[in-house]
């Protein structure tokens, strides 16, 4: 069994991770670590595992080494300690913002301040499988994903591969988000009888995600543009993208881009259907899933297409794209692990 | 007493207007039809009513003369009898699509079918206060809106009236919806297992309120485009627009434009707060009332602005305006009947 | 026109007066305090409210004098400053728990310390004007209500009154409520991806409101429990009250006292329909009204009844009994600023 | 690999039993059979399975012969076909109502007529492990549960197996449901718009789960009532049931009365927390796991007891049960293809 360990383990991206990593056939959990919960078990904080596990929180001062190191702790803590960690683990897996971003420079200008370890910028693979799967196979190091830029980057995947789309127009990207996206921690905004039944568009554009998008698909960051709305739901994220194809792209085109893709990647589906209650991607379904859906609809009278994803945030958008680095960096099966299939009705 | 009475009072839209009209300080509501509920006490299906009528429903073929007639029929009925309703009332409030746009061509276009009485068409006032307030107070028919259309439409007020859009590049406007839309009847996706929690996107364009917004903006059709999301709340509407400013316009024009707009009309307000949770329009406060809150965030940048529209899409989006609408063709205070602020929380 | 001040107006139970008061035809509002917002605006803290107010949140410490004074603080301040609001204004009424029980020995017993100001215990009449109508023409001040009592007393109000309950068995009322209830504060169970698609019975028993429904329903402590589940709404309560009524009472018994009630009192009604979506009282329809819905089913096998009251707790459970006793104290019409009928659909 | 096949498979419960067989390491389904859907493929109507498998909904005229047949049909058709489905397959797992009562004079007072098929009842096994897992292991047919009936069963299960309950007081079982109890065609009152924010008490008592009760846990009709209310929720069903416990009965019994059951079964859960949010059973964090939590309080001053349990409706109380009896009737693992944790956040 290959020996794993959390980082910031009460958090909802540590909780779903560790609920991964609990079933995950080659691996074993040695330790969780929670300041704020020290010494709770971790059921008590993520009740879905009680009766799966006796483990209980332990001080992040006192980790010991194991074979994979991941790191769930708020954004901005991992880059000035990522060397003693180094010195703990041959192998990490970080899920927060910290070495997602290639470019310092990059880092410096969305997030508002100089990185800590610039050095080890580029010593990380970013997070995504379906971006960079042959460089996992070797990685050491792999950053994790941001949400919504993961339904950002995975809606224009099939497109940019295909180099279908007219990069003279500006590409603007509506993003609907669940509650569990703020975190367990939350804000005054977050309380349910202010949170409930909102449709709340909380950042026009500027937010930092976006960088992941710029650099991951080599963007120029005039044309990009995100823009995010909360609903209620607690999971969740559908990324709408409105853009426009090049002169002579027609729907065919399209469903050969976004069948290439989808063959590709065994967690990514095509969800365009003429019958039925569900034709559209939708994150509803995709709860505890790491699928990513796809879709799409062009009008072909003036090359506008909008592009869907839906995923699950804490899953394919976090701890899910972990999992399944680890599996691709440890040459295991690719899906290991993350093979539920989500519920219908929910 | 004013004696007015609504065809087609069970659906969402002729509750609506009954509760309003029930309210109203110079209205007395003579009958309220419906086929499928013939009979029976208003309250048994609209149940807030209960204990402030004693109405029930009548029989659509046995309508009395009165001042004004207000019609809340399903789509494409009115058309085909609106010679008789104005036989039986020298005004008429129609909510239906049946009488918005002005150009039996565009209708013909949108709806997919000819207009049956396009002679009628240039009679009616489009029902948007905003929009047509000095010819409103002269008119003896007035159409309603679409709820997506309104949203839209008070989205880009301020920014046509002021003259500041650059009407080169496209405009899209993300609409986020409630489920009250989908009127009393619904359909299999309407179930509530089926459309909890849901962010669907079922209308990437197309949708036919379109032709309300290039109608009323003056706007190109292929340079707007409405986008349709379905998301997990009963009333209300989000319209988000994506649109470019002309070349020089700063945050300072737009604060004017949009305090311009909010100053003439009495039931839109501009939110755009630097603290506390309610920045930005939000519809979740508006239920039930008929105020429009309007909201944008300019990219000094690029010139990409994202203007922002809440309504209650019962209300300001249908029944809220025809009242509005009535108040003035009758030269009474605009505001009267409509005093209700909305609750919070909610 | 009569000066009123809210000592208190963050909340929720003070904004929703203050929106009531906003409305009310003899009512000038003077101050509404808060010291965590000091200075701001009020509807930067309730948001439906711009545009109908500029007032602005003033110091607790510089209130002036009023005709009435409405307290709507966190529970246990009042009675420590009492005697000075009483030099302040002739009239009070407190929404908080601090005056709703006649006997300090009761308060001990339930809220866990001694009362501050006992002597005053008998001054105030208990604020649920279908229970102390006659008192409330004469009071000069008057307690607020728990939201939780009020659905129970007035579940049980119909059957106490025509004295048709069998007393030697237990009553145990089961309460659901929403999110609302928790105030503006919260707690970490009140963050939105905690708080939503609950159903959490977090009280079995011991909820403090049951000395209300012990004092006014003048039942034995030993014979009534209230039990309190949390559900994914926001406003509303609804009191499932489940009891044995007398050997030989049948349903007509029953319905004749309910409708007595309701006769009585203007904002009761009687909800048991044979049809329609709408047959039991449900407090979906009931946000921002004063309505209190009374239904009820009885087992004539066994004796068994069911007793359902559904109100909205921040209306008739706080700020809308508090106006009612505000219109019965000074002599006003009963129902005045409180018209609001509620929403279909919702 | 055992072959199976789901008769009725486009509902909620064959929905379930479908995504979770073939999850299952020992089944191999041969055929899923709806008459609406005939021809699609099972994912456009349950979209969580897409990419998992190509079956299409067959005709359940075309019954092939297999290993193991589910049932999943509504309730009372089943019961006119059993004979031939028992020249289908040696064994059956029926998860209507058809088989659940195993005496004709009961199913006839609760169900209004007569039993199509009586000489089958003694044949069935009723579908709780927890209650019949001897039995199971030698069965070849086997019923389905109710899931209020469950809920309701386990919530009592520790005191009737530790003799702790006073039957001489009645038991009143309050019980809250999500949306999806009311199946995929749902009625007028199942409409988002109409369902959605519900609190709903929509039968006082006489629900027909009500006899399974009776039956499985050995009750007098008299001295117990089921009531159900709705709530805004789809999956989850919270039992709270209300009863005395024998004079002398203190909380440490309980302990181990409750400590016993969870040891003996692999998906009951003792839920009672002195800390935390989830201190109590919840439904909400159950969505998609077998899991059972059960929690109690108990007023030692009078005896009344709150007992409580938490499930998934489409689990533990349809689908998950059923598949538990298929592991226990097959001699496998009882927890095979039931090892899903269920989320936190939901």
């Amino acid at each position: 069994m290959t020996t794993a360990s959390i980082v910031g383990g009460s958090g909802y991206g540590g909780g779903e991770l560790l609920r991964l990593l609990l079933a995950h056939p080659c691996v074993e959990i040695k330790q969780v670590t929670s300041r704020s919960h020290l010494g709770e078990y971790v059921y008590q904080v993520h009740p879905n595992l009680r009766k799966r596990t006796q483990l209980k929180f332990s001080d992040p001062g006192a980790l010991e080494p194991v074979d994979i190191l991941f790191l769930a702790q708020p954004h901005g803590q991992a880059q000035h300690h990522i060397q003693e960690y180094a010195k703990l683990s041959p192998r990490i897996i970080d899920l927060a913002a910290d070495f997602r971003l290639r470019d310092a420079a990059l880092y410096e200008k969305w997030y508002g301040e100089k990185h800590a370890a610039p050095e080890w910028l580029s010593k990380f693979v970013y997070g995504l499988p379906e971006l960079h799967r042959a460089d996992m196979l070797a990685a050491k190091y792999i950053s994790g994903v941001g949400c919504n830029a993961t339904a950002s980057n995975l809606a224009l995947l099939p497109l940019v591969k295909a180099e279908l789309l007219d990069f003279s127009s500006p590409i603007f990207i509506e993003i609907k988000v669940g509650s569990s996206e703020g975190g367990a921690e939350g804000n005054s905004g977050s309380l349910h009888s202010e949170r409930a039944n909102v449709i709340r568009t909380f950042s026009a554009f500027g937010h930092r995600h976006t960088a992941e998008v710029i650099q991951e698909m080599g963007l120029s960051p005039q044309c990009i543009s995100l823009t995010m709305t909360a609903v209620d739901v607690v999971r969740g994220v559908l990324a709408t993208a409105h853009a426009k194809v090049k002169a002579g792209v027609v729907t065919k085109d399209l469903w050969k881009a976004y069948r290439a893709v989808a063959n590709e990647n065994p967690f990514l589906r095509v969800v365009k259907e003429q019958r039925g209650i569900y034709r559209v991607p939708e994150p509803k379904i995709l709860a505890g899933s790491n699928y990513s859906d796809l879709g799409f609809e062009l009008d072909e009278s003036n090359g506008h297409i909008v592009a869907m994803c839906a995923i699950d945030n804490l899953m394919k958008g976090a701890s899910g794209s972990a999992v399944q680095s680890m599996n691709l960096m440890m040459g295991w099966e690719e899906t290991l692990g993350l093979e539920f299939m989500g519920l219908h009705p929910i």
